[in-house]
């Protein structure tokens, strides 16, 4: 995947509160605003409704069959095609927007058994943009679209479809941090990206196959970290609770900021000491995130499929930090040093959101999400995320068009024959 | 492993009707020569014998139960301990030779069962040294010593014991190519290795923690390759037979070698065309080879339980070929371009050791071997090196004391002290 | 020299007034409180005095005459020894303090014509430090010591002699931004550092060479660099008067400091666009600086000789962004992009010094000092700074000594007798 | 420049008799094939005359004039124009040979006062390709073309024009090693390269503008260096007679070649000790070429007028060798270790052509070709090669033309937009 930063805020901001309001309003709101216009309409019922995801039915999770080829999963929801579908966009973009309410026409049209569910900003957006609502939906139509907190949506979302760059897809996967996630299907909306293997043009025959249980999957680990906070003396220490755990699809960085001084910070491999670094930072990156700020900081290109843990520094003051590859298994600790200069706080970044800072004394653990577990007729993985793919080679294709690997030089194409 | 490399002779070079000579001839030479000082003796029995290791028993390898610690193998021979141990060194050498002297008089005092067998060349040197022999060997006792032809050799040995640097290692394995290879105990002679966790000072007590089923290995991959030859046009072409398949421990390399054009290379992944090349050359390395010539190349550091291949450019003429790390499961072709300069052939090196130039139109591919199998009961490999190890920790240690990882710079330890 | 981070707060920070305020406290506080302790004296005069420098004499510069070997230039002060000396500290430190008054005794017990200035927080330090003072300074001599505002200081140094690490030198010559520098004459204080030859157990030795005409010094180029404000937006805007010009002696940087997002910045080198950088930042270094910042960034080591301008890319989102090696004559300049995300700021770093941020807009201007001018008669740098060296080979020693540059891997050195 | 690489054979390498007996022949049969076709022409004249250019007048090298850029130099010649052109090709190349007629068409035509040189294998060429040559040269003028021995053609050159590639201007170029050169006009054919500024389609108004003293040249500098051959012991010792010194326009690199075993080299600065590298090799770069060879092993990409001298290793066996550059004013020692591997030598090759290897003993002495020297009234360079420009940002276009340097990853343009 590549470098994206997201806005410290997360996605589900809103208070609840807030939500509880927006949502009394949306469904009166909606209705009356929408239905302003046809006023005269003796049908007065609203254009699109806007309910709790929280009466849907559970999640139900796809079975992972290997492939033969053995690298790709195929997705088969056994019992009933995916019901509950969680559209992820970026809130408040207009374009976005416009594609977004074109597939919750397409799935209100042809998949009636379908529930769409967005997040509570994105809910929102529609009830405010009332203007473009109007045109955009089908008014043949009743559209229900559903919303929740995010641990509602978690419970419930079958299948995650994400409209945007890669971004889109940290900002979406990341409400599943410390749960399971669904399988992702991602569409590029004229961008590119290594998780954009398909274009919005053809969202139609794509979501088709997916339903049909005819899609296959790329397994992408997830690393999970947890910060130990030593103690909280700051004033506004209780609005930091502990991180419990956190999962990144991409990277966990640490950054000096925009303190000038280096800080000196401890790593530990498997409860043993491994070296003392001074740096700027220090990237851990899953092989989805070995594009991403790894890169830019000199790590190598790694295939999603091999199982490891990218340790690579950000400017080190040693000319001798050269990037490594851990294993999967790896245990790794990070401690600010105790010679760490005038008890400097530190940066945590997880996929490209900021994280409360680290403080000298806190600790900061490091996994890999663990392993594909043997299910004894089938194995299944029960981690990770499962990335809706086109074919087996989409990481060599995106290697070459998005990073223009090995770009050779311009010039000399035949230079023996000029010498 | 470090970069090590090795002289274009393999290790038993020797025609097998010189070996025939050799062993008769020894069985009388070595009886006379080694009984003269002894002629009073009416055993008149020789102190050391050579005889072939085609009877001994066949090979037993061991089982290997994965440690909770889940990183290490417990290394169990079930019906009865490792017998036919097979010792390497680099022939001719004094020091070394001094030393395995005294470890086949520590292995023929107390471990009557084993057999020792060394390779042919070895076995000539011991038979042509006999100065040295005499005063070495432990009279006391009747040295049988087994040698053999390759092939015999890797019928018989249920365990290697190297003695000296990596490159020891890299040969002793090396005839194990396209075989199974036994576990490997590698003892350093005062220098430092990757491989090397027991000092031969203490190698009676390691010797018998393995003998007595209390020893625990690392696994460790090989790559395999070989290479289609087109055509044979060149007046030598009898003498290079089509390489069937070689494995390698650490690393595949190609390079223009003393021509100075540069080669154009084509890569094909998976049977997709990935990219063409333009550079001095390639290298292919397992984990345990990423920090020999891969590394020099600027690969990353890889740990040797990351499954994974490394393909990392040497001097290519491209300002964006990162090195890569591809899994385990990736099939890689390489083909000289066919706009490649002048019918140039480009130089092929495997774990050090010079084999015949890749030619226009060859075809090198590259693979891993195949990956541990499960058994029913037991998750146990059959391919790849077991070496046995210290600790589950080694690799950190080495990293940190082979390499010089991460030095920092030599000053203002409390810099900020003193601005 | 290494990178050495500075707090924001310059160097002579304080008001006048409350300078004003101190000098005029000072002078009677130290009478009275360091003649305490003599109180029966019927002298009554205080140990220490301090003065305002504004009524030393101007300042002498030196001729620089190139030496043979052409690398060195001889330090000679025609008129008369340099008299106005500028000892610098790091404010505040206790160690460096003793350090400091025992070569002010030295000073004022050999060298009688000779005045030592301080900045005014050193001159504040020697006030309010009364225990430390009393029992330091030699009581048999009246010690004057001479502070001023920052231009009053740059008016009337004839050499400026350090005391730290490199940071102290980076602070001592930003006094001199926008002036000619005075020869430099740095004492280790137990640290090691590039700008250091000379350890302070031979401070004695070391300035009498100085002080009699025997010293060389190596010449150091200086970046100059200035920022066009396009416009004063914030409230805090008329805090920050647009930088007029500012030398840096190690390195110019631009980061995108706590910000998550990447910033595009537009390059132009001689009024020619160059290219639109995305990444964490850049650094333009001198070749002071190559082994500060920009060498924990990927640049190259480059000798302080070279005239030119090094431009190293931090964290570029490019796999071709190589670092580059300007000429003295490049004229660069730095502009945020148009396509800059939200308006976003960056900041900017002048010798490990905070500057107010750069925002869209805003230009950065980057050029080397200008060159050595040529004389009619000698060759004689008027600008960079003149630092006092013990030989012409300082830097190769240096760049073993500090980095570790090209440290063997420690294993195998008879390696191939082992194989 | 671009990395390119030639054969051993030098340019003029045929043995002199063999020139002799070529000119005398080709003197006649020029005459008598070339007349064939007109041997009813009463005149009989041959269509092609080749005469040794010893008989030529003596080479006139221009003034240059520093332009008030600063950066290019005014190519003035003040008594005649340029008399003596000699053209460089590869030899044997016929799209090449096309052009080169066709420009001698244009200058026998506009130019009588021009003599075109050529060197001895281009003027075989011509003899030897008759039926080309009657096609393509104007049938109306007597055509006179020179030739000679390699000190010949030094020594009558007033100006060089190249047709080809960076490895043309190369061959030429190396001609002059150890001799002042001529101003160099280099034609694309078609390629791209760093000093090919100019198309040949519009080679009839670049050369007027040289010849009519508008042209404006850049300065390269060259490296030069010499080998101290320890001894002669090897049976073809006779035909390696000791390199007396060499320039280099791009690199001198030494290389293990097709040995396996890696060389211990000792390298000294400004006769110090400076470090011993164990590596597959080193390259020595001018800024020209620092985008040759040295950039393929990682060195920085560096401006043509930074008056340095590059180092970079190739495949070092550390970690910590980072690339150098030092001050043009470097001597620069290099001889191989005495704990070298088995006497093995080392190959060195000099701007692409191979040269005799360097023994254990023997020395190699890099240096850069003295700077640029005072006149009284204006600055001239004496050494160095004047490359005519066409603007003074050419390298800023080439870098990012020809190189691809700082490539953004094609994706997410707009990527903000899209989280």
């Amino acid at each position: 995947m590549l470098r994206a930063f997201l806005p410290r805020q997360p996605l589900l901001l809103g208070p609840t509160q807030n939500l509880v309001r927006c949502l009394s309003m949306s469904h009166s709101a909606v209705s009356s605003t929408l239905s302003n216009s046809s006023s005269n309409n003796n049908s007065n019922r609203p254009l699109v409704l806007v309910k709790s995801c929280g009466d849907l039915p559970q999640a139900k999770l796809p079975e992972y069959i290997k492939s033969t080829q053995g690298r790709l999963y195929h997705i088969i929801w056994r019992s009933a095609p995916p019901q509950n579908v969680f559209l992820v966009k970026k809130p408040w973009d207009t374009t976005v927007r416009e594609a977004m309410i074109e597939l919750i026409n397409h799935l209100h049209q042809q998949y009636p058994a379908v529930n769409v569910i967005v997040s509570e900003d994105v809910a929102d957006e529609l009830v405010h943009e009332t203007s473009t609502i109007t045109k955009l939906f089908d008014p043949s139509i009743r559209h229900i679209i559903y919303t929740g907190t995010k641990s509602e949506i978690v419970d419930k979302t079958d299948l995650m479809v994400t409209l945007g760059g890669d971004g889109t897809i940290l900002r979406g996967v990341s409400i599943f941090s410390n749960s399971i996630v669904p399988p992702v299907l991602s569409f590029a909306m004229g961008t590119l990206g290594f998780l954009l293997p398909f274009d919005f043009k053809h969202c139609q025959d794509t979501f088709k196959m997916v339903y049909e249980n005819r899609s296959k999957a790329l397994h992408r680990n997830r690393l999970e970290c947890h910060v130990h906070r030593e103690h909280c003396v700051t004033p506004d220490c209780e609005n930091e609770e502990p991180i419990e755990m956190i999962h990144a699809m991409n990277d966990i960085s640490l950054h000096r900021g925009n303190l000038p001084n280096l800080t000196a910070v401890d790593i530990f491999i498997d409860d043993e000491f491994f070296t003392t670094t001074v740096a700027d930072g220090l990237v851990f990156a899953t092989p989805t995130g070995s594009t991403a700020y790894s890169l830019s900081a000199g790590g190598s290109i790694t295939h999603p499929l091999v199982p490891c843990i990218l340790l690579t520094p950000i400017c080190p003051r040693s000319l001798s930090f050269r990037p490594l590859i851990l294993p999967n298994s790896s245990d790794i600790k990070i401690r600010l040093s105790k010679n760490n200069n005038r008890n400097q706080s530190i940066e945590l970044t997880i996929d490209g959101i900021p994280q409360p800072d680290l403080r000298p004394g806190d600790e900061l653990h490091v996994r890999s999400e663990e392993q594909i577990k043997c299910d004894h007729d089938k194995q299944q993985p029960v981690n990770g995320i499962m990335c809706i793919a086109k074919g087996k080679n989409d990481w060599t294709k995106d290697i070459n068009e998005l990073l223009g690997f090995n770009s050779g030089f311009k010039s000399q194409t035949n230079r023996k024959s000029n010498l």
